[in-house]
């Protein structure tokens, strides 16, 4: 024993265990998340990372809506805001009910507005608590991050990586009125690359591509509300001028849940990176309750129904339409559903207050998908070959629809003006038309073969920036230049100034050689004229 | 025994033996490659399809430099041509003299610009002699290949795959002029991608931009004579009006040897996949000669040195200039060198036809590497952290060298201008100044930090071209536009019409107003004046 008390002895004890610690490889990375859909599809990277030896803290407001200490892959931490949870939940109920009100266009339009500058306001104001949170800040300051990952949807993640000089990832699918294309120098010409809102595909008519430049206008009205404050928020916060668009521009990688089977094929970064499909890796099996129902289901097998965690409740006229619609059909339906129950509910039509979606669309007994087309439930669509009905309610969702839609995987529905018989013609359509069943396999086919899962490759890119603190080789060297440089503006007017002084100077020569000519010929004749007189 | 004389006993035994028949899972694939270092860099690609099971056929001239049988990877195929070897190594010996003559420039512009028209001229014949080998493109067309894969720096092969129908995946660092992103539909713009051979960085001074722009032009004198006749010979043999840009537009997949540690960030396309410093994954031990003499290199280790296969012989003088310089150090130099010995050698240096580069660059014992700044040898270096010493010769290799400089890992060297203290000076300082193995060592470490190793990448999207027939998926609707339609300039001007319309018919009313007020006030004052009289 006596080897070991002496103090060489116990560096070299130490020594020997070194390798062993795998801690000591192990990173701190800071996380913060969006709220709702786009935290969960967060989490899976999240838990490859925990598992990989990296010590995760997210950071979240009190009152949220799903992102709570589920496991010990991260250590939550909290601060307080300015609401209370009822409030929130108002807020978003009030938000879920406009797709279902029948009213004017303009109405709509006014309503939305309203509900998302409301919307908006919660988020902003959580993000002024964060940054003026001296406690919380204090804390982050001191744990020394080695990066930041966070969903640029909403940019308070990027002011904190700023202030604590650390670099960040980003994980979206984008950014609205495209904010993402800008801040990361990524060309986005109008001409084949449609915006948001718009619903057009990547091949346009003249009269579409018109509107699709006009649209980069409108976009000021639709976003700037919602984003600019951030913008002031930061150069406020940071003590130095900034845009929102300046400010996303700091982002070391941009994780994109995107795939080319889904989205239209566009120009990217080299720090822009695909991981479209990454929410299909969360896989279970059935629990026993889920499993009973399927295989209950006999030859016809079932079909899985869901607006998405944002819906709870729709107008009773609605949801009778749509009970009587899913009662035409022999499949079993799995309806995610908290509402009231519609009198004239169908035996086929089983209500759940929550479903394992991803989990019952793998199943081979799966014939159809209904979704509001957000991108979460498209992409586990596509990945287990399931063609949908699709109900787009806000935002990208009418976008998604479409796309799905012109790759003849799915039957849009318009929520408002559907009838049962509507959706009954959809369902019979998605199930026994083989064209939609093959559509959406030739996707799915496409989409899975790829040389690595999307959740390894976030993975890699999160590990890559706390490794070599960002990825300053990937960055273009077009954030050094301004718009006017950018575009060549400044060198096609000095070669046109340069054309132009030429083609004076020319003219101007030509002119005066004429006029020489032209004078000797004057006087030539004008003596001759003389000397005939 | 009787049971498999019955029918149903032989498709029984057919059936069991099915799955183990691993090459009716295979496909097959034809390689029309591009010859020299191109066709090395392309050679493991073809041994890991292989391995897995898929049947490969080469088609090359009879007379080549390095597109050998070499193993049973490949079957090769070769077509006769109008040239002998002899012929072809006179044009590349005279092509390997030319940056050694110290002329003046127009004189040496000149002589590059010829030889280069001799060299594309072999090219040229070769592939007309490929196209309308009757027998060979017959047998090619009764093959049923599932894709092609080709390096489109000689466009040949699109045009084959173009005949047979089939998709093809092209392997390549670039096509010089631009006609690489072109082709693909890739912005490129002008202000921060610097075009080839102009040795800008991405961060350009307004002159430089002025010229970057100035070298689209200019470079339709540098290429056109080229590229140009490939499209006619599309043309022609296809039935089908295209230029070299719609012929190369068709490529499913663009496999780029590039990497952002090495070229400056610029936008990519989806069908874009980076694969550089593939040409590492060539590893072998050390054979015992080279072996030795690394080992008895003792503590100063060794320096690798070799201007690449294209140069066999140097001028007499500059040999011992370099073999003076070479002297100076205390390491062992390995320099690849066929041409006759300078008699001034000093002991440390060794002269070998052959060297196994990458092995030896992998070797601890490498302080620096001499190289003509070829990208293969390039990313070598990077792969194995070698500092370099650049001497550049002609094509990319001075704006090769250029970014190695600029990123602080190498010293270039004017092959004409240089002297023995020069050598010696540059390889002094990449040796023992730790700036640049510090510099080489991060872009060493960002370079391999990459979730899949380029090899297993290629290989993913040669078999998925194979596979899926294509990759249509990836191809941007830009295809489709015009130049007027892509740029949006029709959409432009519409808009302008637009609002000149608008400002000429307010700018009308106006003046009709005006002229009725005027009227009014005119005869007004007409009757006040009589009035007043």
């Amino acid at each position: 024993m006596a080897p070991l008390f002496r103090p060489n002895g116990y560096i070299a004890v130490l020594l020997l265990l070194l390798p062993s610690l795998d801690f000591v490889t192990g990173g701190k990375l800071l996380v913060i998340p969006m709220d709702g859909s786009h935290w969960l599809s967060m989490q899976p990277v999240l838990k490859q990372l925990n598992k990989n030896g990296h010590e995760i803290v997210v950071v979240a407001p009190e009152v949220n809506l799903l992102i709570k200490q589920s496991d010990d892959a991260f250590s939550l931490k909290t601060y307080p805001v300015p609401f209370t949870a009822e409030e929130m939940d108002e807020n978003m109920r009030g938000f879920a009910k406009l797709p279902f009100e029948d009213v004017p266009f303009l109405v709509m339009v006014s309503n939305m507005k309203t509900k998302m500058k409301e919307t908006a306001d919660f988020f902003y104001s959580s993000c002024r608590h964060l940054l003026y949170n001296q406690e919380l800040m204090t804390y982050l300051k001191q744990s020394d991050f080695d990066a930041l990952l966070t969903d640029p949807f909403w940019p308070c993640g990027q002011i904190v990586a700023e202030y604590l000089g650390i670099p960040s990832v980003f994980f979206l699918l984008k950014i609205p009125c495209g904010y993402d294309s800008d801040a990361a120098q990524c060309p986005s010409p109008p001409s084949y690359v449609p915006r948001g809102f718009t619903k057009y595909s990547d091949h346009m008519t003249f009269v579409q591509r018109v509107k699709n430049m006009l649209f980069y206008f409108t976009e000021y009205f639709l976003c700037h509300f919602v984003y600019s404050p951030y913008g002031s928020l930061a150069s406020e916060f940071l003590q130095k001028d900034m845009t929102v668009v300046e400010l996303l521009s700091g982002g070391s990688v941009w994780l994109l849940r995107e795939d080319f089977v889904f989205s239209y094929p566009k120009p990217l970064m080299p720090n822009m990176i695909n991981i479209g499909g990454i929410n299909c890796a969360w896989k279970k099996p059935l629990s026993q309750e889920f499993e009973a129902i399927v295989n209950n289901s006999g030859e016809h097998g079932i079909v899985v129904f869901s607006l998405g965690s944002m819906v709870s409740e729709i107008p009773m006229k609605k949801a009778m339409e749509i009970a009587e619609g899913l009662g035409t059909i022999p499949q079993t339906v799995l309806w995610r559903y908290t509402g009231e129950v519609p009198p004239n509910l169908a035996k086929n039509t089983k209500l759940v207050k929550w479903l394992p979606q991803n989990d019952l669309l793998a199943h081979p007994k799966t014939r159809a998908f209904i979704t509001h087309a957000g991108s979460h439930g498209i992409y586990e669509g596509i990945c287990n070959a399931v063609p949908m009905v699709l109900m787009p309610l806000f935002g990208d969702q009418m976008d998604n629809a479409k796309r799905v839609e012109s790759r003849g995987a799915g039957v849009i529905l318009n929520i408002i003006e559907m009838t049962a018989k509507d959706i009954s013609n959809a369902l019979q359509a998605v199930i026994y038309d083989k064209k939609y069943k093959e559509n959406i396999q030739r996707l799915s086919e496409l989409h899975l073969d790829r040389p690595i899962h999307p959740l390894d490759l976030a993975v890699h890119w999160v590990e890559f920036v706390m490794k070599h603190k960002g990825a300053a080789h990937l960055r273009p060297a077009a954030h050094d230049l301004n718009w006017v440089q950018y575009h060549s503006i400044d060198v096609i007017a000095f070669l046109l100034a340069v054309v132009l002084l030429a083609l004076i100077i020319s003219l101007k020569c030509c002119l005066f050689c004429c006029r020489k000519c032209c004078g000797k010929g004057g006087r030539v004749s004008k003596k001759s004229k003389s000397k005939s007189q």
